[in-house]
C-alpha cells in the first residue's frame, strides 16, 4: 500500500495558493501506485496536530481543477509556528502519532518563511525521532521575501493587481486634479520588504508622477515632502505608494503616529491616512487614499498568468521531488533569462530557506530612494505577464468551495 | 457649415465615462453633415469658461476607440457648479461668447446630479439669452443616484468590482479565521445612497456571512454589534460592508468619531477603521479592513460589460437626441425586463433630473436593515453581467492617453 500524503496551507493566503494545492493534488492523483490519498490539514498544521484531516479524495477532478482559479486557502490556513523539538517535544510526538495513524509518508507544507521553518522541523523527524517522512515545502508569499527562489508564488498576482490599480487610480486623480484631489496615496502590503511597493512604482513607465516609500529606505519626512512637492509642481498631481512596513529612522512604523481615538485607544489607522494627512497639513494638497489590504492578495480576478503557472508548477514539483526521494527541500523558480523571460524549476534545501527574509536589493531602488531602477523593471515585468481570468457565472467569478469532508478520527483529542 | 459640438466630463470620474465620450465622438463623426468638430472642455465646464478647448478631431479613430476601455476622464473633469443665471450672469455671457467664437451649437455634458443642473442651466440659454444651443446631459455616476434612468453608467462596474472584491476578501478571511482575522471590513463609496454597498451584500448568495451598513438606515451600534456577533458565532468569521455615507441618528458620519492625531488635528480615517476598532473593542474580534476609494471607481480591468455597453449607448443617444432636435434632455436606461434582462434607451427632461437624488428603496433592504432583498438582487444582477477586459501589453492594460491638442484661443482671458 502506498503511503498517504499530508498537504496544508500556512500563513497569509494568496490569489494562487490554491493553484499550488491543485498542482499537488492533481500530480499525486497521477501516481496512485506511489501516493495513496492526499489528506489536507484543516487550518494548516493545526489540522495535523488535532487530527482534523480533510479527505481530498472525496473531491471531484472538476472541483480540484477549480482550485487553480480560486483565491484564498481552500482548506483553511493558520498562523501557528512549531517550537523547536527541544522546547515542545509533545507536539512532534503528536504529529508522528497522527502521521502513523493515517499512514502518512509525505508532508507538503505551503507557506512563507515562518512556514518553511515548520516544514524544516517536520523534515527532521525522520532522523530525530525515527519516523520516516518526506517533508517538502511549497513556496508561497505575496511578500516575495523567500530566499533562493527567484520569486514567490502569490507575488506576481499581487504585483499585477497593485500596478493595475495604481495606474487606474492615478488616471483618476489626473482627471480630477484641476479642481479637486491633487494626491492619491495607496498603501500596499509586503511586511518588511518593498517588493509590492515596487510594483506600484511601475506606473512611472506610463507617465504617472509617483513617489514610492519602501521599507528598505528610512522615512525622511522633509525629503519626502520635497519630492512630492517637486512632482506636484511639475505635473499638477502626484501618486504616492507607501508600503505598510515603512519606518522612521527610530524604528517607529509610519502607521504608528501615536494617534488615539475618542476613548484614548491607540488608533491603527494604516500608513496611507497618515501620509495623506501629512501632505494636506504640510503642503496643503487635497488627497484621497486607499488601503487595499486583503483585496490585493485575494484578487484572483486580475491574477498574473505567469504567477498562476508558477504556483501550479511548485505544487507539482513538490510531489515530483518527493517521488524522487527528496526530503527537506523546497522547489524554486530559477530565472534563466529576463528578455525573453525563461524560467525553470529548481530546488533548495530547507535549512537555507527557513527564517531568511529577502529584501529589495539597493540597486533595485533609484538613487533618491523613491522609485525603481531598470534592473528592478527587468525583474518585475516578467512576473506580471499574462492574464488568467477565472470563469464567470451570473456576473461573478465561479470560485469553488470544497466539501472538505473530514477523515474519521482514530486518536484521542489533543489540546494545542 | 454644420455647428460644432462641445463635450465635457464633470464630477467624479468612473471606469466607463470615457466609453460615453467614445459614444459621443464616434457618433458625431458619423454625421459630418450635421456636426462639425467635437471640442472637449479641458476639465469640464471650466474648459468652456476659460476657452480651454481640446480639438478631438486631431485624435485618430483608434485613439477614440480606445476610450471605450480606458478609465478616468480623458479630457479632465471638474467639480464646479454654475450659479443661477440671476446670481452669475457673467458666466453665462462668457459661455455664449465662447460658444459663438467656436461656432458651438451642441452641448454634451457628462456627469451626475450636480452636473445635470449645470447642463440644465446651459439648456436654458436659448430661451433666456437668445443663443441657440441644444444641451444634452449624458448620465454618469458610480453613486447610481440619478432619477428616472433605471441605472447610471459607472455604477454597474463599481458594483461588479465591489461584489468581486468582497467575495475574494471574504474567502480570504474565511481561510484565516481559525487562528487570525475574524472580521473583514470594507468601506465603499456611494455618498448618501447605498447602491454600491448593496453590491457588496451580494456575496451572501455565495454563503458568506455579511453585514451591510447602508446610509439609508440609521446606524445603531448595539444592534449592529449583536448582528455581527450572531454571524460570527454561527460562521466563525464575518464580513462587514460599510458605506461611506453611514450616519448615527444624530447625523454624525461614522467616520467622524472625534478622533485626533498626535497634533490634535481631526483624523479623517474613514468609516472602515472606525467600525473595525469598534468590533475589536466591543467583541474582541481581530480585524482587517480595506478602503478601496478610487480603486473601485477606476477599476476598468473588472468593468461590467453591461455597464460599458450602456455608457457607450448613452453617449451615442445623446448625439442622436441632439440631431433629432432635442434640448434639455438626458438619455436614460429603461428596463423592460429583469429576467431576461432587456433594456432600451429612453430620455427624460433635465428639469426632472437636476438636483434629484435617488436612494435605495426600503423594499430593497432586508427587514433587519443589514442585507438586501430578492427585489434588490433582481435589480442588481443584470447590471454586473459580462466582462469587458481591456487589451494588455507588457502585463498592464493598454489605456490610452490622448494628445488633447488645444483649440487656438480667440477671446480675451476670463477669470473664474
Amino acid at each position: 500500500m502506498p503511503k498517504n500524503a499530508f498537504y496544508a496551507q500556512s500563513g497569509g493566503v494568496t490569489a494562487v495558493i490554491n493553484a499550488s494545492a491543485c498542482g499537488v493534488i492533481e500530480t499525486a492523483r497521477q501516481h496512485p501506485d506511489k501516493i495513496g490519498k492526499v489528506f489536507a490539514g484543516r487550518n494548516g498544521i493545526i489540522g495535523a496536530l488535532t487530527e482534523d484531516l480533510i479527505d481530498t479524495s472525496q473531491e471531484s477532478d472538476e472541483a480540484i481543477a477549480a482550485l487553480r482559479y480560486t483565491p484564498s486557502g481552500a482548506f483553511g490556513s493558520c498562523r501557528y509556528k512549531l517550537k523547536s523539538l527541544e522546547a515542545n517535544k509533545r507536539e512532534y510526538e503528536r504529529l508522528i502519532e497522527v502521521f502513523r495513524a493515517h499512514d502518512i509518508g509525505y508532508f507538503f507544507y505551503n507557506g512563507g518563511g515562518d512556514s518553511a521553518d515548520t516544514c524544516y522541523k517536520v523534515s527532521q523527524l525522520s532522523e530525530a525521532m525515527g519516523y520516516p517522512i518526506q517533508a517538502i515545502h511549497v513556496p508561497k508569499t505575496v511578500d516575495n521575501d523567500l530566499p533562493i527562489t527567484d520569486c514567490c508564488p502569490g507575488f506576481g498576482s499581487v504585483a499585477k493587481y497593485i500596478a493595475v490599480s495604481t495606474l487606474e487610480a492615478s488616471f483618476d486623480v489626473r482627471s480630477m486634479a484641476k479642481t479637486s484631489t491633487k494626491v492619491f496615496v495607496i498603501e500596499v502590503m509586503g511586511r518588511h520588504a518593498g517588493w509590492i511597493a515596487a510594483a506600484g512604482a511601475l506606473v512611472a513607465d506610463y507617465g504617472i508622477p509617483v513617489v514610492t516609500l519602501f521599507p528598505e529606505i528610512e522615512f525622511d519626512e522633509e525629503r519626502f515632502l520635497a519630492k512630492v512637492k517637486q512632482m506636484y509642481d511639475q505635473y499638477g498631481y502626484c501618486t504616492v505608494v507607501v508600503s505598510e512596513g515603512c519606518k522612521y529612522p527610530d524604528g517607529r512604523f509610519i502607521a504608528e503616529q501615536g494617534t488615539r481615538d475618542a476613548f484614548g485607544h491607540a488608533q491603527l489607522g494604516g500608513a496611507a491616512p497618515v501620509i495623506a494627512n501629512m501632505l494636506k497639513e504640510r503642503l496643503g494638497l487635497k488627497y484621497h487614499w486607499a488601503v487595499a489590504d486583503y483585496l490585493q492578495r485575494a484578487a484572483r480576478h486580475i491574477a498574473s498568468r505567469t504567477d498562476v503557472e508558477q504556483a501550479y508548477a511548485m505544487g507539482k514539483a513538490a510531489v515530483e521531488l518527493a517521488l524522487a526521494g527528496h526530503n527537506s527541500v523546497m522547489p524554486t523558480v530559477v530565472r534563466k533569462s529576463s528578455k525573453p523571460y525563461v524560467w525553470e524549476v529548481g530546488h533548495a534545501p530547507l535549512a537555507q530557506v527557513a527564517n531568511v527574509e529577502k529584501f529589495m536589493p539597493r540597486e533595485y531602488i533609484s538613487e533618491d530612494g523613491y522609485g525603481i531602477t531598470d534592473a528592478c523593471r527587468d525583474y518585475l515585468y516578467p512576473l506580471i505577464q499574462g492574464e488568467d481570468y477565472p470563469p464567470y457565472e451570473n456576473g461573478l467569478p465561479r470560485y469553488v468551495t470544497l466539501k472538505n469532508a473530514p477523515v474519521p478520527k482514530k486518536l484521542p483529542e489533543f489540546s494545542l
